[in-house]
């Protein structure tokens, strides 16, 4: 069961023992988990809180408040929704760096002064990375076709999403990240459109396009661009899925170069996925999707066609990303299988049930965060002024994140700053490793995380 | 004379009585302006300063510092251009609104929150302006085809212009601007692309693109978007140039609705200045540009055509933007007229020769800062919910910055915060009195200046 709706209560109670916990008592009742606890005011009779209250439905709300209207001496004075005040006026916004005190720094920032950092970068090309935003900027671009689970919802329904990404961009990596809402769903015209804006940027980033248009979006952008492309539902999922599958190997003693590997389900996840596993190295990797054309696709990047069946009685390891809840019966786990089914909000299989049928390591998609993947790989790519974003960095990215997951844990914590910088600098290394390092001083003007 | 680096020298000199006297003379001898003077350190011997020098050739800078080296105990430590300096890594950047400090903030600005507000979005798509950044977005869009008096210098050489008015955009008036730096000169192409984009901003901001392309990207873009679109080298020129010859009546007693107006060059300037000219309502508007088609355009929005002897002999008040500096010889000058001479770095008859000869008003582009008007027209536009930018509002605009011209100047400082908050809420009620404001509420979330 999903829980995501986080509401504020505010909440009148009286000042005295055991009020709190007929309240937490009431709430947990009617099946809600409390978050917060935040004391407004302490008066005579009375204390005033807000209490973050955690619920998979509106309904169960309801109940919530009627169970506690019904406690004596509680009022409910309001009920906000977390989740939409923190979206109110939207969560990103552009500006300056430093602010303009003088006039004398406004003809230094604007003309007459900006005439000259003009001339100087048409004499010297190479000085727009030094003198302008572009290196640390990123396009995060979409046309809106497929949206977390939500489909093709449209551009203006996307942008919260687009919105979330360059949050983490700038918190995590201290990258600038644009969201583009791009309105065709023909990929040529969508190559066109990011092709002509793309001098504005560093790297650009494809999100949430749907299946089959995202595979050739991307790959006709990398052939064009000489900078990093990535889309991230391909490939950052799949290095987060990858880190995932080495940290539960690592734990349950699974040796990866050794295994039969099994992938369900080839949309933009499952053949990103899919694509790390082959390239990390496993014995063998099976791949199983409805749709032809994706196993085909697949089989070009090495590999092997197999039924659902076969991948549930053979492989080692196995990821699902099928985007069909309880896919897989507890009596198809067979014995010492580690099972990452990814769908969201509800899994292939439930981690507890696959367990209890046998399964030596089990997840869900919570498991697999993407904040953990693309923003180091961005920032590792352009301090290092990489043409693309190559699988050599893509691995070092997940080996990374691997070897950061805490004990008894597949993945470290997306909040935790160390992670990034060390996901950067490994990304970076791969990057000049292989040759596609760029000019050298390219980052040393970005600014820190 | 256009005095256009300023460079920071950090000097040794002794810590006695006529020092720092004797280093300003010499600085003052070799031709350059003393700006702020800052003390880094006071030793017993030496005191280290930091001047601000301006000057007109780097030649010049040579001269002074070979100066102040032949003072006794004097030394030059370093020289900086701190035009340059205040570019590095770029003059702006975008990120988070707020900080996510645990876990659930994360969850609900990501994944799995942000899904409940897109589908609040789909369900009810007015709410894009509240839950999301887009009502205080401006894109800045340029192909670079004429970046201020430099031409077509492409490009990444047009992005520092791009983020100065980025930075002004965001100090001014709270409102986040992203450059889009879009790769064609056809008009075509250039209209397709920002349409293609146009849904990720509020409003549309065209900057330094060529004549005449810049009439038929801003027209076919007015016509196809249903939000504010705006050539600023046109209309925000337009405004500050009508309000500094309002002001400049004002001073001088001239009566602008019985003057004869006079508009000498057609360029994106020029035509947007007559245009003003015209809607504010001159007895006549005189105009001439070597360009017939530049005419004939201007003439369909009332403009009579002349011959530059005509206008000088005949107008009150004279706009010149023609690119020639020079072209008006003080025997030109008819005693009594306010005259404009716009075109930079030199005009085309200095402010002194001008009153010498006769003006009762005259100044150069210095006294037109666009940077007074553009902020505030998109703010108000954008607060309105105004489907374009519209005569009204440009006018608004003017009357207001006119307005608000201390003693002795036509025009206000544009750093002056109340300049722009006045200016956006005269075209914010200009545009709902003339029907074009949106849904009320829509600019409740957007962020204070």
């Amino acid at each position: 069961m999903a829980i995501d709706i986080t509401t504020i209560l505010r909440i009148s109670l009286p000042h005295r023992p055991k009020s709190l916990s007929r309240v937490a008592e009431a709430i947990g009742d009617a099946g809600g988990v409390i978050g917060e606890i935040q004391t407004l005011s302490i008066g005579l009779a009375n204390s005033i809180r807000e209490i973050a209250v955690e619920t998979s439905t509106p309904e169960q709300l309801d109940a919530i408040a009627g169970k506690l209207w019904d406690l004596e001496g509680v009022a409910v004075l309001e009920r906000r929704d977390r989740t939409f005040e923190v979206h109110l006026g939207g969560k990103i916004a552009s500006g300056a760096r430093h602010k303009v005190d003088s006039l004398a720094q406004l003809r230094d920032i604007y003309t007459p002064g900006v005439a000259r950092v003009s001339k100087a970068i048409v004499k010297e090309p190479a000085l727009v990375d030094q003198l302008t935003s572009i290196p640390h900027t990123v396009a995060i671009c979409t046309n809106g076709t497929r949206v977390l689970g939500l489909g093709d919802i449209g551009l203006h329904a996307a942008m919260p999403v687009m919105e979330g990404k360059a949050v983490l961009y700038d918190q995590l990596v201290g990258l600038s990240a644009v969201p583009i809402l791009i309105d065709t769903k023909d990929p040529r015209e969508f190559v066109d459109t990011v092709t002509r804006i793309q001098a504005t940027f560093g790297a650009i980033h494809l999100e949430d396009i749907r299946v089959p248009e995202c595979f050739a979006i991307e790959e006709a952008l990398i052939e064009r661009l000489r900078k990093p492309v990535m889309h991230d539902d391909q490939h950052g999922t799949g290095v987060v899925a990858l880190a995932a599958v080495l940290a539960a190997c690592r734990m349950t003693g699974v040796d990866f170069a050794r295994a039969h590997v099994g992938q369900v389900g080839l949309g933009a996840a499952g053949s990103g996925i899919a694509r790390m596993l082959i390239a990390r190295g496993a014995r063998q990797v099976l791949i199983t999707d409805p749709a032809q054309a994706a196993v085909d696709r697949m089989i070009t990047f090495g590999g092997t066609p197999a039924t659902f069946d076969r991948i549930m009685g053979e492989c080692d390891i196995i990821v699902l990303t099928t985007g069909r809840p309880g896919l897989v019966k507890p009596e198809m786990v067979r014995k010492g299988q580690v099972i990452l089914a990814l769908t969201n909000p509800e899994a292939e299989i439930e981690p507890e049930l696959a367990l209890e049928a046998g399964a030596r390591f089990a997840s869900d998609g919570r498991a697999v965060n993407n904040a953990l993947g693309y923003p180091g790989i961005m920032k590792g790519a352009l301090l290092a002024g990489a043409s693309q974003v190559n699988t050599a960095m893509k691995l070092a990215a997940a080996e990374t994140i691997a070897s950061l997951a805490p004990q008894g844990e597949v993945v470290p914590d997306p909040l935790d700053p160390d992670v990034h910088t060390k996901v950067t600098e490994a990304v970076r290394l791969a990057a000049i490793v292989t040759g596609l390092g760029g000019t050298a001083w390219r980052g040393s003007h970005l600014p820190a995380p």
